[in-house]
């Protein structure tokens, strides 16, 4: 077990309960009197199914807005990938999942198993498959990164998963604490963030690449989690140096993507140009 | 049978094959190295699976910037839903599928059956269920049809596939012809298309609403293609007047869209604002 220290740099402020509050936001769209009940279970990995889909849950836009109630349990998530990101049911923290294995990244940095009922509100995953792999020589930020990664990819018009197992000099990740209703926006959430830094750490990131035609369903670009190799903690990357590491990408041509059948995201305003918030949640 | 008859407003300009330039567009990407055989045959309603899918080839903004060359057989198609709209391998005319039909409505304004081997660039899909319907009372142009439908659904947020049974005073739909490479833009292509007038006609309004937030994925709001009562002749809607008829919406809560692994794909570019292409293009 590798040894590895973090400080939390940003004091994490809970938001209280506004309790007259708490009943406005969930149930606004229940009253559509629509039966959805045989769409349960939509498992594309069906039979017959390649593995190069990315599996999403709603949409990022929805997740900038304040539509964190958990939709899809982990259980059912894992059916749809052994590795991605994403958050949790009231945006409880960093979601990371690795081989197989799911982890919940709280504001303590420390990453714990997930039960399978958990449920996510945004979520993107995939069944690992290297298609492509590239050795890292470092020093390397996460800019540096992202920039060699994309000299590396046949277009720039797919989804790709990325994974980089790598030795890091440095590491700075952040996880956002349990939120309650009314639920605030994201870019506030993250003003409350808790930020980690790490030194002389291995372990992984595990992260997507969406194309830029996605903006409003997806992140843009690059979107990366980290791990350490222990397992143990990490969280939403906002940057580190890589010494060295070994990159492996999996195109994904194909993407699915399931979207709430009630709550709030029946009554939120999507088509609202949101990529200021999206900055300043994301770096 | 219902009698109709249906007018060539524009005259059709084919597009003269450029035989020098025919080989530089179609394997761009097919350098990329990358094995993607496993991905062939992606079926996500397998078993198990529910039928409120939307289903999508391609991206809209690669269509109107002319990426036009067929990736999926209309039989694999026919596995993804018995209901949509789309084009044809070359941009060869408006593609409409109903009750489980496929036609290719061609510039002669004439529906022909489509073989299963034929390829399309572009096309949605869906297995047609009905979640709600509504009478409709004209006189409604297509305008005020899409206003009363939205007064009608649960949310702006989803996708929703929409079938009308009508009578129409008046219709005005267009195809357009077989393209040659080098392929011209779509917004080119429509100067040429053949439009064609229909009066007191029945028949069937076949389309989908998409949410604002896939701007660049698909068109936001409604995209409705017509056929005739008899199956004999439509095209991709341009306005209407409707006397009566009746409106069903099936709410898609699931999107799903396969990507080119090769070709003009990998190569275009797919993050510019093409709202004044679309505008042009759809109306």
């Amino acid at each position: 077990m590798k040894k590895h220290s973090f400080l939390i740099l940003t004091i994490l402020f809970v938001f209280l309960l506004v309790s007259g509050c708490a009943e406005h936001s969930a149930d606004t769209g229940d009253d559509a009197g629509v039966d959805l009940s045989g769409v349960d279970g939509i498992t594309p990995e069906s039979a017959g199914l390649g593995n190069d889909i990315l599996y999403q849950v709603s949409t990022l836009d929805a997740l900038l807005q304040s539509v964190y109630d958990g939709i899809i349990p982990i259980e059912e998530l894992e059916t749809h990938g052994d590795f991605g990101i994403g958050t949790f049911d009231g945006l409880e923290g960093e979601m990371l999942a690795l081989d197989g294995d799911y982890y919940q990244i709280k504001v303590d940095g420390l990453a714990y198993p997930v039960p399978g009922e958990m449920t996510t509100p945004f979520a993107t995953v995939t069944f690992f498959e290297t298609d492509e792999s590239f050795g890292l020589e470092g020093p390397m930020n996460l800019t540096e990164l992202e920039a060699f990664l994309d000299s590396k990819l046949p277009s720039e018009n797919l989804f790709y998963a990325v994974r980089v197992e790598g030795n890091f000099s440095y590491m700075e990740a952040r996880s956002v604490p349990k939120q309650e209703k009314p639920y605030p926006r994201l870019v506030d959430v993250v003003s409350t963030q808790a930020v980690f830094e790490f030194e002389n750490i291995s372990g992984t990131l595990v992260g997507f690449r969406a194309p830029d035609y996605v903006k409003g369903v997806n992140v843009p670009g690059y979107h990366i989690h980290f791990i350490t190799r222990d397992r143990s903690a990490g969280g939403h990357v906002l940057d580190f140096e890589l010494e060295d590491g070994d990159a492996a990408i999996d195109i994904t041509r194909a993407f699915f993507m399931e979207l709430p059948t009630s709550g709030d995201f029946y009554e939120v305003e999507l088509g609202q140009d949101l990529q200021s918030d999206l900055e300043r949640v994301e770096k």
